[in-house]
C-alpha cells in the first residue's frame, strides 16, 4: 500500500498560507460564517448543515450540557483539585465517566433504534413503525431486556427535554423515522406495562441525532461534546467556589474505616 | 460552616419536572432559543451573551476547532485503535496533550496581555497601550523570554486566523485591550527583531476570549472544548478509515531497536 | 441507611500519627517488609500473598509491562508532546488505550474460563476440563465467536511468555484450573482448526490471575498496573530522545490531504 | 536525518519468537527472575536495581501507592459509576489530580534540593549541605516561597513515612546527599519558625527517588504507578461496595441551588 493510501485525511490540512477544514478555507468561508455548531456537524458528517438542520442540532447540544453535579461533574472538580494547573486533565477526568451508564443511552437508544429499521427498509409507514415498535417490545420484555432510552431516575412522569425536542424536530422537518419509531416504542411499552416509563432526554437525543444521519458509535462522540461545555461551565465555578476540596474534606471526616485487624498472612 | 455554606452550586440542577441551567428553564427558555455556543457563555460567564459577543465567541471556538493530524488528534486516534468501544477515552487522550505546548499559548498570551493591563488601569489610551506593549517586550527581550502568541512553526509570516479574528473582532464593536495591546507588542516586536514574527492564532484566541470577560486561567477550557469538535470529526474519519492502526504497523515496521545488550547487573 | 452504612472504605486510612492500609500499618508493618508487588495484591485482595503468590502475580506484572512501541505507547509519548509539564496526562492517555482491542483479553480470557468453571462445580477432574474444553471451543466455532486468549498477531506459533508463566505456575504450585482449563482450549482448538493458535500472553496473564482468586473484573486493572511502568521507561526516554514530536513531523509531511472541494453546502 | 536517527527506542521489541526489554530477553531473563518493582526500575533506568536499590524503590513505591479517601481516589470511583465497563477511564481519572497540589510534591522537593546540590559540586561535606540548606531556607522564608516537602495537613508533628524511610536508606547505604540535604533544610526552617513542620511522605519520596538516581521530571511518573495500585484497590472495593453513586446521590440530595433569577440578558 502506498503512502497516499494510508496516511491520508479528509478533515484538516494547512500550509503556510491557509487553515482548511473539509475543504474549506477556515479563515475566509467559515470564521463569521458558519456557528460552532454548524462547524462541529461539517467535521463529522463532512458536509455544512441545513438551517433546520444545525438548529435541531444546537437543541441537542445544548439539551445534554449540563445536569448539575453528577458524577462526572464530581470528578473533573475533585480532579482540579489536584492539578489546577491542568485544566485539560480536569475536563478529561470529567468525560471519562460518559460511560454506559450514563451518556451510552445516547448511543445505546439509537443502536435499537437503528436494528428495527434496518429490517423495515426504506421509508417505513406509521403503522409499519408501530407494528415494529410492538414486536420488538414483546421481545425485549420476554428476554429480560431493558429498552433504551426509557425512564429516568429523577424524571419519572416526563423528561422536559423530550417533548421539546420532538417539537423542534417537528418544526424543522426533521422528525426522522428514528424520532417517529422511539415514540410508538415508548407506547407500546406503556401498553404492556404496569408503570409507564417516559423517553429521557439522552434516548430523544439519540433519536434526533441518529435522524439527522450521524451513525451510531458516534453519537456518544456529540454527548461528550455537549458536556465538555458543561464542564468548563462547572470549573468556572470551581475556580471562585471550590467544591472539590470541601467535599473531599466531608467524606475525610465522616468515613469509616472498617478493615479488620489481620490475622496470620504470610506462609 | 452549615451544608448550604460549602455544598452549592449556580450552574445546574433539576428537579421531576425541570431542568435549570444557570437560572434558566432549559426545555422551555433555552433549546430551541439558543445556540450551543451561547449556552456554553452562558455556562462559564452565567450570562447569555450579546449578539456580537456570541458572534465573536463562535468565530474562537471555530478558529480553534482543528488543525490537522496533529499530536493530539494522533493520541486519540491511536487511543481508539485499541478502545473503540470507548470512545469518551479516546476523546479524553485527544485532550490531554492541550498543555503549555499547545493550547496553553491561548492561556499564556492573555495572563500576559492582562498582567500589563492590569497596571494601565481601566480604558487605557492608544498612547499608553503602545508604550506598555514596548516596554513589556524590552523586559521579555533583556530577560530572555520568549513573548507568547507570537510566532508559529507553520505559518511563519502570518497566520489566517489572525487578521480574521481582528476583523470580526471591530466588526461586532469587541476589539478591546487585550486585543489592541496584542497588536503594538507584534509591532514593538517586530521594531526591535532582525525576524518578524506574527500573531498566531492561538494568540489572538486568547485575547480575544479576555476581551470577551472570561478570566485567563479559564480560556484553555474554551480552547479544549474547540477540539473536542475536531476531535469527534477525526473519530468519525477513523471508524470508516482507521490511520491509528496503520500509523502502528508503519512504526513498528521501521523502528530501530537500540538497546545494549546488558553488562553484569546485579549485585 | 445511617452514614457509618454507606460511607465506610476498608483500603486506607490516617490519623495525625499513622497511616492504615487493609488494616495494617504503613509505616511498621509494610515498607520494607513487603514488595509493592505484595502491596499491590493486598490493597485488591485484602490480604498479603503467599511468597509463591507473590512470586507468579510478580511474574504475570512483568509479563504485561511492554511491549515496545504500540499504539498506547505512540498515544503516550505524543500527548507528552504537547503537555510535558503534566506527565500525568501522558499517564493517562497510555492506559485509555487498554480497552477491549489490547489489554481487553486478559478479561475476555478470565471471563470465558470462568463462566465454563462455574458450570463445572469445584475441583474439576481433567477429564472434566477437557470435555468442558471441547464442549465450548465447538459451541464457540458454531456461533463463529472468536475464542479469547488464542493467537497473536506477532507471536505467530508461540508466545514466548506463555510456556514461561504455566513453569512458574506448576513451580509455585499455582497451575489452577484457569490455567489447566486454558490449556485443554487451545488443545480442543488445535484438534478442530486448519491453523494452530497458541495461547497468547495476556490470555495466559489473565488465567493466572483468575487463578490467583481475583474477579475477572477487576484483572485490566493489573494489565493497566503493569503497563504505568512501561509508560513510566517510555516517558524517561521520551525526555531524553523525543519519539513524540518527530513523529508527528513526520506524519504532517507525508499525510494527504483528501477532502474533495465543496459543492454548494447551504439551503 | 534517516529512520534510523529518529525512529528508535531502547525500552521494548518483539520478534515471533522474543520479546526484548531493555536489551533483555522477558521470558527466560526477566520473568520470574526480576520483580515488577525491578522491572519497573530496569524500564526507567535502563539497569536492574542492586538489592539494596530495589528495597529502597520498594519502600518507596509502598509509601505512595494509597492514603484514603483521597480526591484523586473519589474522581476514580466516580468515573466507574458512570462508565464500569471500561477500568482504564477509572484509573486515568484518578490519576489525572496528580498534579501540583498533590502528587507534586515529590518532584518539586527533588528539583528544590536538586538545584542547590548543583551549585555544591560532588560529594558535599555534612558542613557543606547544612550551611547550603541554611541558605536556601534564607532565601525562600525572604522571597515567601513555601518550601516543598514539609508540612502535611494531617500529620502536622511527625509524618510516619519519613523516619521510616531514612532508616530503610540508612540500611541499605543509600541515604544520599538529596536525603541528607532534605534533613538539614527541615532544621534549618524549625530554628527560624515558630512552627516546625515535618519533612512529609511526598518530600522524602521525592529525595530517595533523586538519590537513587532518577531525573526530577520523571520522579511524579513513580508516584503515579505507586497510586495505580491504589486505585485498583480502590476500585475491587467499588465493585463490592459501590461509594461513587451513593456519593453522588447525597450531594444531589444536599446541595442548594444557588443560581440567581436571570435579568434581562440579551440586547
Amino acid at each position: 500500500m502506498s503512502e497516499q493510501e494510508w496516511l491520508r485525511t479528509a478533515i484538516g490540512a494547512s500550509t503556510p498560507d491557509t487553515i482548511t477544514i473539509r475543504g474549506r478555507d477556515l479563515a475566509n468561508d467559515l470564521m463569521g460564517k458558519v456557528s460552532f455548531t454548524e462547524l462541529a456537524f461539517l467535521l463529522a458528517a463532512g458536509r455544512i448543515p441545513s438551517t433546520g438542520e444545525a438548529r435541531l442540532f444546537d437543541a441537542v447540544l445544548v439539551a445534554l450540557a449540563d445536569h448539575g453535579l453528577t458524577p462526572t461533574v464530581l470528578a473533573a472538580r475533585l480532579t482540579y483539585t489536584g492539578a489546577p494547573e491542568a485544566i485539560q486533565g480536569a475536563i478529561a477526568a470529567g468525560l471519562l465517566g460518559g460511560g454506559t451508564v450514563f451518556l451510552g443511552v445516547v448511543e445505546d437508544t439509537a443502536r435499537f433504534l437503528h436494528s428495527i429499521l434496518e429490517r423495515l427498509g426504506e421509508a417505513p409507514s406509521e403503522d409499519g413503525l408501530q407494528a415494529a415498535a410492538e414486536e420488538a417490545v414483546r421481545e425485549a420484555r420476554a428476554a429480560g431486556r431493558r429498552i433504551p432510552g426509557l425512564g429516568h431516575p429523577i424524571h419519572k412522569v416526563e423528561d422536559p427535554r423530550t417533548p421539546r425536542l420532538y417539537t423542534l424536530a417537528a418544526e424543522t422537518g426533521l422528525l426522522g423515522p428514528h424520532l417517529g419509531l422511539l415514540r410508538h416504542v415508548a407506547e407500546a411499552h406503556r401498553a404492556r406495562s404496569a408503570k409507564a416509563l417516559p423517553i429521557n432526554g439522552a434516548g430523544v437525543a439519540g433519536a434526533a441525532l441518529a435522524d439527522l444521519g450521524f451513525p451510531p458509535p458516534l453519537l456518544r462522540g456529540f454527548a461528550l461534546l455537549a458536556r465538555t461545555a458543561g464542564l468548563v461551565g462547572h470549573l468556572a465555578e470551581e475556580m471562585a467556589d471550590p467544591i472539590g476540596l470541601r467535599l473531599y474534606q466531608e467524606v475525610d471526616r465522616r468515613a469509616v474505616y472498617t478493615a479488620e485487624p489481620p490475622g496470620i498472612d504470610r506462609d
